[in-house]
């Protein structure tokens, strides 16, 4: 009962049960080639939830997502999403147009309105281009399909400052039955702690109960989208979606068999985890992709802490760049994490070679760490040496690229 | 009964009862030009209070001058400073070593041993070449003067990454008695909330208590040093100490003239502010120095916790680089320090132009924001109009040249 993980796939149009259809509608003024929206649909109602922003500046969408999961009992249609405008700090104007989005998108494909989910990535602070989203989700809708390069436009559509696609695809077998989990996202800017500027659309064809996907989509959150930093700016517009439209003829509840929920939930942790590594590879303008192990500490919160500050302190982000193996701004970062660690304790390893151990440099192993830094990924392990609590953040590097990319929108 | 300041002063030798001395002494492998090594020392046994890095890894010197301080009832004969190595990490031999400067200064000047403080700033995690330093101090104390250029020479001497010495003076007189307070500092890098890499050191001829001077320097320390930030990363070295001569012959207690104590306080607010302020004016590579005012919240913790946000945000801090108002990022991050804030009373000035009002943009007043941003130094005003708390943080830009110049040590 393996689970065969697919990479790059063609991402949500692998399952059944799901089309879906983008279009360019030029949001960006820059012309209709670059695709801009993106319409998923499920051929018939289905179980949805969702993973929002714990930012207190939410936007506009993700809003009127939060309030249309309650309303509808977690059972919609699909999802408009568009990218090139984030219509997050819009005001009254930006919640109507959120829900004119999900209207127009409903009525194209003769949908009851509420039951579409809407997302929006993209500059802050400006009105939403209607007339031409509006253009947008005709096109999308007269082009749903199941196609497989349907599947790689959508999950293009979604991008801003991303420089590739991101998606995944993971398949089990169940009882004679093909279960399938899939989904594409984008990343790039604002890439943070809980929740990052990111979209995530993830799809399968089991059927379950909205409280049975929520459980299973956080749990997957909190140890993938949750657990990669790249700028450690928290986005007003994170959002990740479950769909599941049943297509496989099997059901997933509290009371399934544990072998299938376990299955289930290792394909979606997989798909998610994928989905995360790769906005964290194609952050802007990085150059390398680090992760940052702390084990041994007395609480889960404190190896957390800890691997925050390293993951995001500028110091150490930009060694990182330079292929300086560092080791004391790592120390450093540690300790301002504040959690009481001991120095006299504490372990540094690159990789599987000892920089400090209780404490004590050991410079005679330079050589070695400085060939581990010039990776384009690599391993730091801090070990607290206090308790057997860990966790591990996915970073990445700090580069002038990034800083002159940021400069002006 | 006014106060007299004095910019770029030359610092500590204006302040009768102290005398300083400065030496290079190569500690950087670099040759013996540049200045490493300064001494400070009062003629007669001093009250002395310090404030540390709270960090949980902290420099060998900070350890020793904690002990030193408790050890000595707070009476103490003078600092001894070194540049070019933090004696941070280095275990064991770095709490030998910086107990050794302490010994090495006293025996110079023929006081008893425990009597100096140690502070150290430079690289992190290798060990201090301790013949260069004793040869540095032998130098130093044989240097001591009350002279303007040796005042000069000790501020230079603490400096890292900084491009210049950061001084500042200040006197009033009190029944016919001039007092004065004076010190001299250093930031550049690692330069972020709650203590920065920074040493500090303030002298006055007042005489008082050790605890007395530590009140006073705390209080004066929580609105400048700490209400500064760079690069948000914390470090191991950050020092404050304040020494008091008393050769004014006016005595400051918890007991004095109320209108004497208010008088002491604003001079030391006001040196302390002063090299705050050039801290962050010579933070590495910056362009920008913006003032970040949040008001309007229900507790000034909130106030702090969104000044911070905002001010150590990457993708704020480069946008302040590129000289583009991008009011939409200051908003993202004042929603995620998480604080409860509402976007619907959100307000958000540049200097005195409003950029949104009541969570409504503005757009109309961009270019008036966009010629405010071009200033070196300008404003930005956050209200939450939620109460009546606020906090003042002030902050600069990230640049490409940081980024570069952190690539490697």
């Amino acid at each position: 009962m393996a689970i065969e993980f697919f990479n790059d796939s063609p991402g949500i149009t692998d399952v059944p049960g799901f089309r879906v259809g983008a279009a360019g509608c030029d949001i960006r003024n820059k012309g209709l080639e670059r695709l801009d929206l993106t319409v998923i649909l499920a051929d018939k109602p289905c179980a949805a939830a969702g993973v929002f922003t714990t930012n207190d500046v939410k936007a506009a969408p993700v809003r009127f997502c939060q309030s249309a999961l309650i309303a509808s009992k977690g059972m919609v249609r699909g999802i408009v999403a568009n990218s090139g405008n984030a219509n997050a700090c819009t005001s009254v104007q930006g919640d109507q147009d959120a829900e004119a989005m999900a209207k127009l998108a409903a009525a194209a494909v003769g949908s009851p309105s509420d039951t579409f989910m809407v997302c929006s990535t993209g500059r802050i602070g400006e009105l939403l281009p209607m007339k031409k989203v509006a253009a947008g989700i005709t096109e999308a809708t007269k082009r749903l399909s199941r196609d497989s390069a349907e599947g790689t436009r959508a999950a293009e559509a979604i991008l801003t400052s991303d420089t590739r696609p991101k998606t995944a695809t993971a398949c089990f077998a169940w009882q004679g039955k093909k279960i399938t989990v899939a989904g594409f996202a984008k990343g790039a800017g604002m890439i943070e702690p809980n929740m990052a500027t990111m979209l995530a659309f993830v799809a399968t064809d089991v059927s379950a109960e909205p409280a049975f996907l929520k459980a299973a989509l956080k749990s997957a959150t909190d140890q993938s989208f949750n657990c990669v930093s790249v700028d450690g700016d928290m986005s007003t517009n994170d959002t990740v979606i479950l769909l599941a439209s049943g297509a496989s003829g099997v059901a997933l509840n509290a009371q399934a068999d544990g072998a299938l929920q376990k299955l289930f939930q290792e394909a979606l942790d997989r798909i998610c985890f994928a989905l995360a590594e790769k906005i964290v590879g194609d952050g802007e303008k990085i150059t390398k992709v680090v992760a940052v192990e702390v084990e041994g500490a007395r609480h889960r919160a404190d190896a957390e802490k800890i691997a925050r500050a390293i993951g995001n302190s500028l110091l150490v982000k930009s060694s990182w760049f330079g292929e300086d193996p560092n080791w004391g701004r790592l120390a450093d970062a540690a300790g301002y994490a504040r959690t009481g660690l001991d120095e006299a304790k504490l372990d540094i390893h690159y990789e599987d070679v000892p920089a400090v151990l209780a404490g004590k440099p050991l410079p005679e192993n330079k050589p070695r760490w400085k060939e581990i830094v010039k990776a384009r990924q690599f391993k730091v392990r801090i070990n607290l040496n206090l308790g057997s609590a860990k966790f591990r953040l996915l970073a990445s590097d700090l580069t002038d690229g990034y800083v002159n990319y940021n400069k002006s929108e």
